[in-house]
């Protein structure tokens, strides 16, 4: 289905459709989704059909629509649709016959073309080329093409293009209805307001016509409709003429960075002066300075090269790349990335920890400046976090599970899907007893700062953030007379189908890992950095708070392994039931288990979602043995459903770790697919954000063997069998670095002199890096 | 494309469509939606295609989306759509071979059934029945059953069927999410409210099937989403096995009348419960209950029958009785008819003159309770139209041009389309200076009086009705020093190509109509009903009141014919500009002359959308010699776009009375084929109530000829060339008549005897009907 297809140069850039299959608009609609971190447009077709998800979004716009549901990211009107009507047959892939399809993003320049020669039902034998971008140069730009020529007769062509406001979220309608107006006979003008957080949208739009590259005017009616304002063009080309048309359009609102404080009047002129600008240089040049700001962000910044067997690996792993830009907000610190990117309605635009634990390595170890402004959003919605944790009778920050405007706090829905047996909604829980994203965006922090050794990060926002996840930590500790240790009750681990259980392992020890990080830099502080602890200690009362974490420390709980070097889940886990599980491992999409089973009697299962005690081994790696880790694997992993898109790409890096590269290749090659693959339903909602920042460290962390350990950075490299040769990047503690394995060499440049020399950690051996090193293993 | 097919004994009586095209799915959709004056259903298919309006009405359930957006008929939860896919391949006719198709309504039973034989495009050939009712036995219920067998092939089945709430009114959410359920592991059931006026709506669906009239229970899977709650059936059959599929539904809201005090878990426990019942009795007997009533209420108690050469004028007028049942609230006096009924969301399910104009008529002369609650839901809005008149300045009741639930008031939009000429939207000006709709209110509350003699109702609703209106009217009176008149100026008349004029002739004489009449009433109760009188004094000051009129009415400025007989329509109408009209006379889609010229300048033009001297000489008749009505059809129809659907049957109407009966027909043709015609387009926004009440007055005033003259019925009939025979029923002062005229004869009979006779005028004979009369002409 859906493959790269070698044209020219570009082998390994290009992910196609080669068939139109209308029962799976879903999967390429997000896949080939088109964003630049402010906007994403999913890659609905200009015709429309029914079954399709037309979604537009600009980032942290979240808007409520009632009490009664949480904030959402709204579905903004779309600006790609056209109906056209060619001689009497409005252009649809259902009639007629399609003949040479052909629908593929470009991962280079970021642009989404589609071509085919339909043949009408009345005969008449019609050929498109569609082209579309979402500009990286321009973030509010959106440009589309429409080539249409017929070989066999005179096209008459009806086309209604212009702004629609009629979308929804599922049918939920954020926005009330404003102004629309034509400007000068030729700029559609649309606003919308949201609903409850009051967001003004301005967009406009405009079109050109050519006639075998001759400017053309056809007929045009202005037209609006409620929500709608639109053109009906008439016009006409000759048999062999090639039509073509040329659709600018931008985006601005008032929660724009710098347009805060516009009016609404000041903002609707601004537009309209830069729509002009930018319409002027019509779609080709839009592309090429799209293209270009591509290659400087991306591809020439962070090039990833592997040669394998399989030319999809290098595919797979741009994709990740191509989204890991779309999706993240290079422009604005006071938003995060969200569970499907821009790219789908699914998880509403929330983060999750999916952005500090998943995609914030690929920034931090190569672009993290990005990294940094992710880490900012977290710094700067504190209060919502702070507003949690008082809320549940806690002190410090207990982060929200799901994340949406600064200062919303808590937004995860609270009902989801049906119970079999009840035959009512299940309560989501993960927003009341998910705890560990608190301690996970404290892991984030840290790994930035060792990585990067950003001081002023740390000072301005780091410590802060870090000091008051620990404060929480600390209230969150409940004493256990008997066992004289301190536990963490009623909690879920990052394993969903364990509700309500005690000691999770996993965040026992991230919470006293938190901890005691924090206790070791309140320590430092107060030594070298004094006004800063005193700045901390008014806000956080830490001589107070640091005497509790000293005092608490070692009496936290930390599961520890049983004889068969086990580490318990939690505290139940071992003892609940086991059922067989092959026909839910074996499994064509997830969740299959909760079609025989409901939450309740899962709870009772030993079966787990995703990745539980493997991700503790991951980020806390130094703490376990060798022989630990893989007893828990062979425990484990059978029981592990990958029923979350986070789970593989762990499991991949930890069976690099482990020393099985073709598991850990066909655990890369499974996370890869989860996108990218033949199952056609699964990127309906949206990508995966999480699996497609696990694909680069299931390369770097995992087959790269990079890690940050005791401070300085190891590569360990497990080039998989069909790899010969895997190149990447990486900047540490401001120096850029190229890393070049090959079956038996590591080569690494330093090609910046922040530092006059880095050690490194090669295969367990110090190595001192000044400009170059090639090592033999 | 849609005509009347013989089956049986049902000649003239189905509604056809024998070509399903996906261009025009909104005709059928409104021309054939069913309803019951509670719920009207528009007849989108069970499958889903682009462009498809899927519509669910509750009569009044109003909710206003914001305060930019006024209050409208909100579109509730679907539950017709079933997705079903055969042998893999999705039932959708765009897709393989359609042979036999045909979609029938029913008018008699109210029964719509499609069936058709579909070739898959992997060779299956597969036959469906399906058929489906909303119940005028029981008016929550909806019921719809799927006949599916395949001929040459076993057949596997996927349904997924059930209640889905992501509904909106063309992108307007009007409700918020409330419960879903399943109950007893069979009863789908979903809450939703209004998010405004909080109106709960209650829905529950339940599903049963049958394999060759055997029960069949496939496999079955309960499944939510985002406002939705379906049931995911996967079965089979063999080759030739016929599968049925019943699915019965219910709609309750807290807004029906007797649920007002109800709780919602009263009323979610009670549809419950009637869900069971009505289920219980299968689709079949449903039909037969649905059935006898629809002869009971409609063609047993109102029958018309026409003899012509042309049977489609018989299944015309069916077709306007089949919707005026279905659009008229006959349940609840708190609603009225809307002018697209329940039908679409063209004019929000608001009310206008329509239904006093052009519905109320029917009614009146022929169900008279009905007509009744209609009138007295005017009454009941007093307090919105007292409120209108007093935020203008003026005393009394000015009603709303435009009107929805009872205290609403006015809820005419302010924008509509855009304007060619300024690219902004156009102001609609109707909500302000309309003012017609109040005399017309007071015309249809006598028109009531004088045929039925219903003193109940005027001494509870119909005085005061009346008295408040022409209070208005004088106090909206302006005093023309110069002309020494009072001159009504700014204001639209029927004519709404004319806005902002003075002295418009249609509402200076029904605003002197409505005073006259006043006058008159007044002194008559407190010469016979003082006690009324003195209730009337007490809110209206009706002495004061009295006062003004009697020394007002004659100075009331009333536009006289010219040297040529014309009335001026206004006082500017006849210096405007005349340009050739030949263009827009012809054309194919009403509202053709604002592509050439914007309101502003259509206003400058000798140019009329509708009929405005015309209804004033229908209305008024008797105030008009036939040279001058003659004379100013002359002049006004050749400047009549006819662009609003209320202007063919007044047309056609007065054709009659002037003796032109081919021109009659012609125009009550032309005026059935605004729903029924061969324009694909024109019904997409819903039925058009006021041509459809015209309809019935084209048969019965126009070519009955009957009239209230002088408080005495009138009875001069004109039958087109083409009629042999019409017979119609009438309701004269509580006593039932049965018409019967020949092209020669006219037969009366009798068949109550309230009044022991009744004086009848024929063809200005007067005559006294005891039992029966039949008079040679």
């Amino acid at each position: 289905m859906l493959y790269d297809k070698k044209r020219g140069n570009l082998e390994n850039w290009i992910v196609t459709e080669e068939v139109f299959d209308k029962r799976y608009l879903g999967k390429c609609e997000a896949i080939m989704s088109q964003g630049n971190g402010y906007m994403g447009i999913r890659a609905a077709t200009e015709e429309t059909y029914i079954g399709e998800v037309r979604n537009t979004f600009v980032g942290a716009t979240f808007n409520r629509f009632d009490e009664s549901e949480v904030t959402e990211l709204p579905n903004a009107a779309d600006l790609i649709q056209m109906e056209i009507e060619l001689n009497g047959h409005i252009l649809n892939l259902d009639s007629g016959i399609v003949k040479g399809y052909s629908r593929d993003l470009n991962l280079r320049s970021g642009e989404l073309t589609r071509s085919f020669v339909w043949i009408t039902p009345g005969g008449d034998e019609i050929s498109f080329k569609f082209s579309r971008l979402v500009s990286l140069r321009n973030k509010h730009i959106v440009a589309q093409k429409a080539e249409i020529s017929c070989v066999n007769n005179k096209l008459d062509i009806r086309l209604k293009s212009g702004i629609n406001a009629q979308m929804t979220n599922s049918g939920v309608q954020h926005f009330t209805e404003g102004e629309k107006r034509l400007y000068e006979g030729e700029y559609l003008h649309l606003v919308q307001t949201t609903t409850q957080s009051k967001i003004d949208f301005v967009l406009n739009s405009v079109h050109s016509f050519k006639l075998d590259n001759s400017a053309y005017e056809p007929s045009s009616l202005i037209m609006m409709d409620r929500r709608k304002i639109y053109y009906e063009f008439k016009g006409f080309a000759l048999g062999g003429q090639v039509l073509s048309i040329e659709k600018i359009s931008s985006i601005n609102t008032t929660r724009d960075m710098g347009s805060e404080d516009c009016s609404l009047q000041e903002l609707r002129a601004k537009t309209l002066e830069a729509i002009k600008l930018e319409s002027s240089k019509g779609y080709d040049r839009l592309l090429n300075e799209s293209s270009e700001e591509w290659d400087n962000q991306v591809w020439n910044k962070t090039p990833i090269e592997v040669e394998s067997e399989n030319p999809y690996d290098q595919l797979a792993i741009r994709f990740a790349q191509y989204h890991l830009r779309t999706m993240t907000p290079m422009h604005d610190n006071r938003m995060s990335v969200a569970a499907k990117g821009l790219s789908g309605e699914g998880y509403k635009g929330h983060s999750f920890w999916d952005a500090e634990i998943f995609v914030l390595p690929y920034f931090t170890y190569s672009d993290p400046a990005a990294a940094r402004n992710l880490l900012e959003y977290r710094y700067l919605s504190l209060s919502g976090a702070r507003r949690k944790a008082q809320d549940n009778g806690y002190e410090g920050a207990m982060f929200p599970w799901e994340s949406a405007w600064l200062e919303d706090g808590e937004v995860t829905p609270v009902w989801g899907a049906a119970d079999i047996v009840t035959g009512k909604a299940t309560k989501i829980w993960s927003g009341f007893i998910e705890q560990h994203i608190s301690s996970d965006i404290a892991y984030a922090a840290w790994q930035y700062y060792q990585i990067t050794r950003d001081e002023e990060f740390m000072d301005m926002y780091g410590y802060e953030l870090m000091l008051d996840i620990a404060k929480f930590w600390s209230s969150r500790l409940e004493w256990n007379e008997e066992r004289q240790r301190y536990h963490i009750n009623n909690i879920m681990g990052p394993d969903e189908y364990k509700e309500h259980v005690n000691n999770n392992a996993f965040t026992n020890y991230m919470a006293h890992w938190t901890i005691k990080n924090a206790i070791s830099y309140s320590e430092e502080l107060k030594d070298k950095k004094p006004d800063i602890y005193e700045r901390l200690n008014r806000v956080l009362e830490l001589d107070e708070t640091l005497k509790t974490w000293l005092d608490r420390i070692d009496r936290i709980y930390l599961p520890k392994p049983n004889e068969q070097q086990v580490i318990p889940q939690d505290d139940t886990y071992l003892q609940k039931k086991l059922i067989p599980l092959a026909k839910y491992k074996n499994q064509e999409n997830v969740g299959l288990i909760f079609k025989d089973y409901n939450l309740e009697q899962v709870n009772n299962i030993q079966v787990s979602k995703q990745a539980d005690i493997m991700i503790l081994f991951y980020l806390l790696e130094s703490l376990f043995t060798k022989e630990v880790k893989t007893a828990n694997w062979s425990y484990y992993e059978p029981k592990t459903l990958h029923d979350s898109s986070l789970s593989l790409s762990t499991h991949s890096i930890l069976a690099s770790d482990l020393g099985d590269s073709d598991l850990a290749y066909e655990l890369f090659r499974k996370a890869s697919e989860i996108d990218l693959g033949p199952n056609m339903k699964t990127s309906d909602h949206g990508i995966h954000a999480a699996s497609i920042g696990g694909l680069w460290q299931c390369v770097v962390n995992g087959f790269g063997g990079v890690r940050l350990l005791d401070g300085e950075i190891r590569i360990a490299p497990h080039l998989p069998k069909s790899w010969s040769r895997l190149k990447f990047p990486l900047v540490i503690k401001g120096d850029s670095l190229l890393i070049e394995v090959t079956r038996n060499l590591i080569k690494i440049i330093k090609t910046t002199q922040v530092n006059s020399y880095l050690e490194i950690n090669i295969n367990n051996q110090k190595y001192i890096l000044d400009s170059e090193l090639a090592i033999n293993y």
